[in-house]
């Protein structure tokens, strides 16, 4: 359980959902993590509007997320890639889509496995704890003010 | 590297976003992991206009992540509290939570600390192996279409 505090909005959540909070930005950036590079790449990938991923690359590009790198000369052409920001988003983007596996079922099963590149054992979002090294339960943890 | 696929809206992380893929959605999901229930509480707590409020509590019932409880009787009033799918966000909010931590850093250092009731560690969202065991770093994750 997480502690009851009227300090809203002085949270690292309310910060990152400024930047991240959106339906179509976590998808752009699964697109990226998933090896999508390019503006039509993004579009195909997504059935999204042009002016909406125009809109948030530009957004994540703002916030260092993406960056725009040229990959042609005549006529100059750019493509997006992750920032270390960017992949850094690779076990929230999990821990979502993992939800979705458990609360969302399709009828066939997750469409989409998470795979160790090592040992190809099936990777999962959890926590865990520093000092005991456990695995910790959603109903152990207590998320406190600093200050 | 999660692997490129053009089978774009098959994925669970899409299917999710669609239910709580939206700042405020998460916002009010945290502060009931925090402890608040009632419409009053989430008003001081997330600084939101009151239609957005009830626009996204009811959105968030509608999707079974929070229910609606009596808690008086004359007159009847509600309190909004989470399901299990709801407390099934905890890993997901922490993971955001600690992105920001890392890529937002605030001069005092992250405002909230996520602790483990057990022993007073912090507790952090990562990747394991199922097979290895092994903590999975973001670059030797690989997500397969499994169909």
């Amino acid at each position: 359980m997480l502690r009851h505090t009227y300090e809203g909005q002085d949270c690292n959540l309310a910060r990152t959902l400024e930047v991240v909070g959106e339906r179509w930005t976590l998808l752009i950036v699964r697109s990226a993590l998933l090896g999508v590079r390019r503006f039509d790449g993004f579009l195909g990938n997504l059935d999204i509007a042009r002016n909406v991923l125009t809109n948030r690359l530009t957004r994540l590009v703002d916030h260092g997320i993406m960056e725009r790198v040229p990959y042609q000369d005549k006529p100059v052409r750019h493509e997006y890639r992750l920032t270390p920001a960017g992949h850094d988003l690779t076990r929230a983007v999990i821990a979502l889509m993992q939800w979705g596996d458990r609360n969302l079922p399709q009828e066939l099963g997750p469409p989409r496995r998470a795979q160790h590149t090592g040992c190809d054992g099936t990777v999962h979002a959890e926590l865990r704890c520093d000092r005991c090294g456990r695995q910790v339960h959603d109903e152990e943890v207590d998320v406190r003010p600093v200050r």
